[in-house]
């Protein structure tokens, strides 16, 4: 099921009005596959309902599978910047990883769409997806490695640590944020936070 | 993309050497499910790898989405006998992470169809999918739970606590034992294990 290899890099709008009508195209892709999954997303429901002509599309996008990558990459950014503004007040890295979990599970319930079209995409094209976590791991890790050495975290494996934090988040926030519309999170993010800040062994002073 | 719910139960198989079929049966689709992804795993390919006729399948499933439920079935009874061997001698419940961790990451680096096989089912079968991880996680809270009572963990949010862990297993095992087949995985289980047992907040007692 894997598509071809993207062939080169997408047209750029030129105009802010080319623009904002490739980011329409994105934000009707996203409800559609969303919604309805890729297989059966179609290029033709998408313009609709962005509202845009059929020939519209091709001008931005060769394809339904480039516009899924460009969903995962921009989905991506998305959650980076916004993570990026939760913690710019962090006092050190704990608190920023305090305040990254209210931040992440926050844009995961406003952002329904998100696990759906990252888990997608390996079956379409799995070197996105890999990268998808891939550049986040990245960044996490050297800020993790950072701060071990401003001895605000304790020594530890600083990949290790930043693959268990991605996961911690993705699986609490499957389960709190997507699955459960309900329940408030801000005892969920504590708890986990809680987690990850001293694990559960016996505390050792007691 | 999903498909009509299931018509009941499946078919059991009246014999050893039916039960012997089916399980050849369900043997060969995770390797062609695994290999070429759902959408293109044929019944025809499944019963031509599995030596058997096309009748035969149908006398077990009524679909291909029927296998997938399946597998994802015996993938979860799989993984958590594979677990429960693991920590059977273990002294205690951090004693039993540890050795679960090593377990786990073992575990996905002999079975790399595991997550493409569970991440397809979510778009075949939504409540499979959910179940995998929900009956996962309704054993480990409990377990988690009881062993707070018991003093070996520290007080903690059981249920939360249960997501966390299968998140850090989940994206460490995902990073180091599928996509990268060569890294020894003891090490990478210890870091895991210390992030579990003592987070990375700076030790408080020195």
């Amino acid at each position: 099921m894997s598509s071809p290899h993207p062939a080169g890099p997408l047209p750029v709008p030129k105009t802010k009005r080319g623009e904002r009508t490739r980011q329409n195209i994105l934000d009707a892709a996203e409800r559609e596959i969303g919604v309805k999954g890729f297989a059966e997303a179609s290029i033709a429901a998408i313009t609709a309902e962005a509202d845009v002509a059929q020939g519209t599309f091709y001008l931005y996008f060769r394809s339904k599978e480039d516009v899924l990558r460009e969903l995962v990459l921009r989905m991506g950014r998305k959650l980076r910047r916004h993570l990026s503004l939760a913690i710019v007040d962090a006092t050190d890295r704990l608190d920023a990883e305090r305040r990254g979990l209210h931040a992440f599970l926050a844009f995961v319930r406003d952002n329904p769409n998100l696990y759906r079209v990252v888990a997608e995409s390996q079956f379409v094209d799995a070197a996105i997806h890999r990268r998808y976590y891939v550049d986040l791991a990245a960044t996490y890790t050297a800020s993790l490695a950072a701060a071990v050495s401003r001895n605000e975290l304790s020594a530890g494996h600083a990949e290790v640590r930043a693959w268990a934090l991605m996961g911690v988040a993705d699986m609490v926030g499957r389960r709190f944020a997507i699955w459960d519309q309900q329940t408030p999170l801000h005892d969920i993010a504590e708890a986990a936070y809680d987690f990850i800040a001293h694990g559960m062994g016996p505390h050792r002073n007691g």
